[in-house]
């Protein structure tokens, strides 16, 4: 594939594509410790719930290689520790740190820890492109022969193994056959739609058109949409869903045009630990990246800023959310499970 | 005032502030020809309805001073055209430019004519100020007593000769005691919001809060907003309401969570020769709006863009249009004449 894949494991280090320089330039860093890989989940280098996911299983890898006979537990917890503390919203990143942890826990001798490490976290690798696949093929078949997507964030290639979990469907839906247009949100404050999911999708030669976000009302009522297809960064087990801030509006205006909204994760997206989307921890982000863009600053001086990362869609506004294991239809109550 | 003015008459030049370059530097550029101010109205260095009503009359006082008394006539109907071919949706464009033609056809006297159309600038200025401030005490009223207000763009002093319509409602709220806070939506992709309506609210000491666009639904659902006010740039006979891009999903937005939306405009921006939204032209724009900033690529080189400057809000979704004249209240039909 041309692309360039988002987590690369080359010769015991994690190179992960820099998102923050996307597209003007396409770099990797090596992160050669837990600590690295802790730091570009935290400054957005590697973002998405699924990747970050990954990324923060092969750092475990690293904290293992790095570690000793005598102070592996130790080192691991430390580590674990570390990653989760990353980032609050997005599950997928407990949820793969919680399997490498067990994982570790069913070894005893050093080496077979950081053998089953390694293992544990090509196989969520993957176990994530699979389920991005399977993603795909349920959810282009929701998709009508003439697909007029409007999609927010980046929940494509980049954000996930491989594939993406909303691009995913979309990719899926134009390999069946079917006509795909896409309309991506730039999705402020740090513009994922306009730097990673235009790139992507033009990379791939699907027909994408870049629109800022407070286009989107006014794009649906011009008629251009058909679908909406969004990530997600944890899913409660009543539907309600965590994802990039802005989709909670996207929904709405979705609701008001008649235009069906889907949700496309993987089941690890799925935090059955809670009721509804009251309980998810809305990660606040800091008031640059809302005050300056590129380094270059575009408000004034010492404005109040309010900046949430995240919102949470209720449940009764999700026409279905697509999984690996299949769509699931509004009302939500034990079918996540 | 300390807040420096955003048309300004002097020594037969009119300077205007260049909101490009706000809030980073208050500069002003020198208008010497009509030309000049054509130039000023499609850059956006002059923008806001109201504003580019009264900076257009002035271009044709500045026509005629450069005219003789042999073309006059011809002279200010090139520049009628001029001026009126800047920018499209905004009806206090052409509603300025005819009250001076009209003013102009009175008179028979080269310097009558001038005289005449200096006065009629003046008097259009001062109109739109006294006009704000009685949007403002209309307005004010409307408004609960714990004023938590959403707007969208720059309906402000720089939109307007002074005062404003929607940030006019503001200030007047606030001079009645009212406690008010505002959170203003950044507004993609020129940033008036961020740039200009932050500046002018910090400038004048009242609560202001930065989010960007796509941040509306979540702190609407949070409980932060109880009004939201936005300006207009023309305005159907049937109530149906040109504004900035991003207003249609606002008003949808505040419908779902039962939040009152108002328009704040004076009288000049309602167009009774068309029957509803649909007659109002839409401008659309560059898409290097979109995909720089300050300069800055923020998207693939050549990705498609689709930068609508406005959209239509209906009748249906605003609550209360807020003129000169008072307060209308859906439906709007037979009101607005």
């Amino acid at each position: 594939m041309a692309r360039p894949h988002t987590i690369n494991w080359q010769d015991n280090k994690l190179y992960l594509l820099d998102q923050r320089k996307l597209p003007i330039s396409v770099e990797y860093k090596c992160c050669e410790t837990a600590e690295d890989v802790a730091d570009a989940i935290k400054s957005l280098l590697v973002r998405g719930a699924p990747a970050i996911g990954a990324a923060a299983a092969y750092g475990l890898v690293l904290a293992a290689l790095k570690s000793t006979p005598e102070t592996i537990r130790e080192d691991l917890n430390r580590a674990a520790n570390l990653l989760a503390g990353t980032r609050p919203t997005a599950v997928n990143l407990f949820w793969a740190i919680e399997k490498m942890m067990a994982a570790a826990a069913e070894e005893a001798e050093y080496s077979a820890i950081c053998r089953r490490l390694q293992q544990k976290a090509d196989e969520i690798m993957e176990l994530d492109v699979e389920s991005n696949r399977a993603i795909g093929r349920f959810g282009a078949e929701l998709l009508p022969d003439d697909a007029r997507i409007m999609t927010i964030c980046n929940a494509g290639a980049l954000a996930t193994a491989d594939y993406g979990t909303a691009l995913g469907v979309i990719r899926a839906a134009k390999e069946a056959g079917k006509h795909v247009t896409v309309y991506a949100l730039e999705t402020r404050p740090v513009l994922q739609g306009a730097r990673l999911t235009a790139w992507e999708l033009m990379e791939d030669g699907i027909d994408v058109t870049l629109i800022c976000d407070n286009m989107a009302g006014a794009v649906m009522a011009e008629g251009k949409v058909n679908a909406v297809i969004a990530g997600a960064d944890r899913i409660a087990a009543n539907g309600d869903t965590a994802n990039k801030i802005g989709t909670y509006s996207l929904a709405i205006l979705a609701n008001w045009h008649q235009i069906p909204f889907y949700i496309a994760a993987p089941t690890s997206t799925i935090d059955l630990q809670i009721k509804t989307g009251k309980e998810i921890v809305i990660e606040e982000r800091a008031a640059e990246e809302v005050t300056h863009i590129a380094g270059h600053r575009i408000a004034p001086t010492g404005v109040k800023v309010y900046n949430p990362a995240f919102d949470v869609t209720p449940a009764k506004l999700i026409s279905a959310i697509i999984t690996e294991r299949g769509v699931f239809e509004f009302p939500y109550e034990g079918k996540l499970g």
